[in-house]
C-alpha cells in the first residue's frame, strides 16, 4: 500500500439478526493527488456505536440507510497528510463523518478541525467529548427533563453513553442513580468509578426483581439503551409524573424475531408517564450548550471514562460485533 | 321509600377479569334532615366511564382505588331538594362527584351550582361540556400538542371521548382525521356525523392492516381509547416526530392475563416519537381555557354528541358493564 492507497470496510449485504463477516466487503481506493479544495486524512480512530447496526436495516428513519456496496460512515478523528485547501493545512487534526476506513479523501467542507490540548487524547472527541456525551446530555435534559433530586435508572450503563449519563445526571443534580451491566466487573466499576449508587448484573436474574430491589422508592428518570425486559422493568417501579428516555434498544438489534413489548403499558396511563425515542439529529443545537459544561467538567476532573481499543481497520467488524455483544467498557474504538 | 331514602350502588369485591353482579351490593341510605351547610340532591342523570374499571383494582395510581363497602364515586348531576346552606338553595342544579346514587345528602362545599340553559341537557355536563369533553381537549392540546394539518387516528371513536376528539381536533386545524370503531353503525356515523375523514371497523380484519390502508401517508397523532394492538398499529405508520396521547386501554381492563406489549417499540427511538400517559388529575388548570372555547364551538352549532341512556339506578352496573363491551354510541348515562 502507498501512502495514497485507503483501506475501507463497506456493508455488503444487509443482516438478518446478528451480522457475519459475509456481510461486510473490504475495498482498497487509491486516490490521485487531492483536487483543488480537497485534503488527504490519515485516521488515527474510527468510531463503531451501536446505533450502526440499525442503520445496516432497510427501515425508514430520521437517518437513512447505509448504502450497500458503500463505505460505512460514523464518526473518526485523523490528521491531514495532504492538502489542498488553505483552511485545513497539512498536520490539522480533524473530525469526520467518513467512518470506517484508514486514509480518507474528500472536499474539506466536510472535515472540522479540533484542538490538540495537552492531556486530553483526540480520542475522546468520538466519545465523552463528543456525539456519546451529547446523547447522554440531550436525553437527561431535553427529553428527561431531569429535576434536580431525580432517581435515575440507566440501562447498559457500563457502555459509552451508559458511563456518561450516570455522571452527567449526577453533575446536574440528580439524586439517586442506578444501573445495570452484563457483568459483575462492570457493575463495580458503575459504584467505584462512576458514581453509581446502586447496580446490578442484569444476567444475574429477572431484571423486574433486580431493579424493584434496587430502586425501592421507584425511579423518576429511566435512561434506556437496552430495551426489552429493561423498559418492561422500568415501568413497573416508575413514580408518577416519570420520564422516560429511550435512546437505544440494544437487546432486540440482532433479533429475527419481533420482541415482544412490555406486558404493562397501561401504567402509562395510571402514572401519567412520558416515554420519548430521540436520535441526536433534532437536537443538534444544544452542541454549544453541551460544549460549555462538559469542557467544564472535564478540566474540574469531574468527568472518567474507558475506552475499550481493538487495533486495525481490518478488524472493524470485529470491533463492531464484540461492542454488540457487550465486550466493551466505555467507548469501544478501532485504533488505526 | 320516603324522600329521604337513597339507593347507592357499592363496590363489594375488587373484580377479577370482566365484572360480574356479585361484585356490587345495593344498599339503603335513610337521611336525617340537612345539617346546617348540608343539601340534599336527587340526581338526574349518573356518569358511567371507562377509567372506573381501573379504579376498582387495587393498583397505584394518581387516583386512589375505590373502597370496599362504600359507593362507586363518580360524576353525576341532579337538582337540590332540601338545603340547609344559603349558598345552594332548593331548585339549584349541581354537577357533583358523589357517584352511583339516586339521592345524595353532602356538605354543599362538595356541589357546585351549574346554569340552566334553554336547549342544553343537563347531561352534557357529564360529557360534552365536562369531563369528557375536557379530557379529549387536554389529550389533543398539552399531550399530543396537535398542529394544524397533523393526520390524527383516534382509537374507540364512536365512544363519548372519541367522538369529542374527532371534532375538538377538526376544530383545532388538524388535516385528515381517522377513527376506529367496533360496529359498521359506528364506523358510518364517525364519518356522517362526527366529520372524520376515515373510518374503520377494527372488529371486521388485522388493526395493523386496516390502520396502514386508513392512514396511506402515516399519521402524527394518536389518541388513544383502547391500547393493545391499536397501540401497536399506530406505532407502526407514526411519522417522524409523532405524539401519542394514551387516555385509556379498554382493550386490556378486563384481561386477567397480562396483555402482550408492542411489538414495535424501537420505533419509537427510529422516528423520534413521543408516547404519554395522563388522566386528568394534572391538568385541571385548563379548565376555564376549555369552558371558553368548548361553550363557544358549541353555541356555534359546531359541536354534535350521541348519549346511550339507561334507566334507573338499579341498572347501573348493567350500563357500565355494556359501556365496556361497546354497547354504547357516544355517551353513556344512567338516568334517575
Amino acid at each position: 500500500m502507498t501512502d495514497a492507497t485507503s483501506t475501507q470496510i463497506q456493508l455488503a449485504a444487509r443482516p438478518i439478526g446478528w451480522p457475519t463477516p459475509a456481510d461486510f466487503q473490504t475495498a482498497h481506493v487509491t486516490y490521485d493527488a487531492p483536487k483543488p479544495g480537497e485534503v488527504r486524512v490519515r485516521n488515527t480512530f474510527v468510531s463503531v456505536d451501536p446505533y450502526m447496526r440499525g442503520r445496516m436495516n432497510d427501515v425508514r428513519s430520521y437517518t437513512p440507510p447505509f448504502a450497500l456496496g458503500e463505505t460505512i460512515t460514523g464518526g473518526a478523528v485523523g490528521r491531514v497528510v495532504a492538502s489542498a485547501s488553505d483552511d485545513l493545512p497539512v498536520g490539522t487534526v480533524v473530525l469526520h463523518q467518513h467512518g470506517w476506513s484508514d486514509l480518507v479523501q474528500a472536499d474539506a467542507s466536510t472535515f472540522r478541525a479540533i484542538p490538540e490540548i495537552p492531556g486530553v487524547p483526540l480520542s475522546l472527541n468520538l466519545h465523552i467529548l463528543g456525539m456519546t456525551g451529547l446523547t447522554a446530555y440531550v436525553g437527561l435534559t431535553a427529553i428527561a427533563h431531569l429535576k434536580p433530586g431525580d432517581t435515575v435508572f440507566v440501562s447498559g450503563a457500563a457502555g459509552a453513553v451508559g458511563t456518561a449519563v450516570g455522571q452527567i445526571a449526577k453533575l446536574l443534580g440528580a439524586g439517586r442513580v442506578i444501573g445495570s451491566a452484563g457483568t459483575p466487573e462492570k457493575v463495580a466499576l458503575l459504584t467505584e468509578k462512576y458514581g453509581y449508587d446502586a447496580a446490578f448484573d442484569y444476567k444475574s436474574g429477572d431484571v423486574r426483581t433486580l431493579l424493584a430491589e434496587a430502586a425501592p422508592e421507584g425511579i423518576d428518570v429511566f435512561f434506556d439503551n437496552v430495551g426489552g425486559d429493561h423498559l418492561q422493568a422500568a415501568l413497573d417501579v416508575f413514580n408518577d409524573g416519570g420520564r422516560a428516555a429511550l435512546c437505544g434498544a440494544i437487546s432486540s438489534y440482532n433479533t429475527t424475531e419481533r420482541p415482544a413489548g412490555p406486558d404493562n403499558m397501561s401504567t402509562m396511563i395510571t402514572r401519567g408517564l412520558t416515554m420519548q425515542g430521540f436520535t441526536l439529529a433534532g437536537f443538534l443545537h444544544l452542541v454549544p450548550e453541551f460544549q460549555e459544561k462538559m469542557t467544564a467538567w472535564f478540566a474540574a476532573g469531574s468527568i472518567a471514562y474507558d475506552e475499550t481499543i481493538v487495533d486495525g481497520i481490518d478488524h472493524a467488524v470485529d470491533a463492531f460485533l464484540s461492542m454488540m455483544r457487550g465486550a466493551n467498557t466505555g467507548k469501544m474504538l478501532v485504533r488505526i
